[in-house]
């Protein structure tokens, strides 16, 4: 497990990239492990009808992506996650691949980083914007 | 399926509440499906020797309960997720029991309301606090 470095060598600026695929079998395990069974990720007829007209994915399925990114890679481990505040902006459907992107914002004292947090889709779509405060343990 | 009330009928101060329990299985099916295996969620020994003392649940985990809550029960099928805050406050542990509690505390012009999100341990100790913004299809 690679140690995370020093609060003081975090920057302004300082960014990480990941990418992600969203499977069908994602969603369906997804719903299985939360409950959230909402027919317009599970019901392809359902979802037909709706503004989104296929099947999209759970919002909190692509959102956790952001927290495998700052938990394990960006800031990496150790990393206590504070806050998170997220708009989706639009759907996610079956098979996008997806970039999660993490950026330094701001230092806030108290060994605290403000991260902007988005997700874009294959088209550079933002998919969804958010910020996101961290602590970093000494 | 229910169908939701029209968005007339919703008031500021309507409040849902709902009952969640955290499993191991839980969190190991999560880390699984999201890619999230950051060892504070799933190495007792590593969180052993964290600030937490033992391993932690996905805030993402929890808080998909808001987004279940949101898209099942109230406001219910057809709600659109348009953002989404949360505060982690305190730590979620293995088996604990959870209540939900998702509040409108107001009414926006176009068929939107702000919801309170809340999710509270068996302490009574909220361990998530939140705001979340849907949208009432016609």
């Amino acid at each position: 497990m690679k140690k995370m470095k020093d609060y003081d060598l975090f920057e302004i600026g300082e960014s990480f990239r990941q990418k992600e695929l969203v499977t069908e079998d994602m969603i369906n395990n997804f719903a299985n492990v939360t409950g959230d069974r909402n027919p317009i990720h599970l019901d392809k007829e359902y979802a037909a009808n709706t503004f989104f007209k296929k099947r999209i994915v759970h919002g909190f399925l692509y959102g956790s992506f952001i927290s495998k990114v700052l938990g394990t890679r960006f800031p990496g481990f150790g990393t206590i996650y504070l806050s998170q505040e997220m708009k989706f902006i639009k759907p996610v459907y079956i098979n996008d691949k997806l970039v999660v992107e993490v950026k330094i914002i701001e230092k806030i004292p108290k060994q605290k980083l403000k991260l902007e947090t988005k997700i874009y889709n294959q088209e550079n779509d933002c998919v969804l914007d958010g910020r996101a405060i961290v602590s970093i343990p000494k």
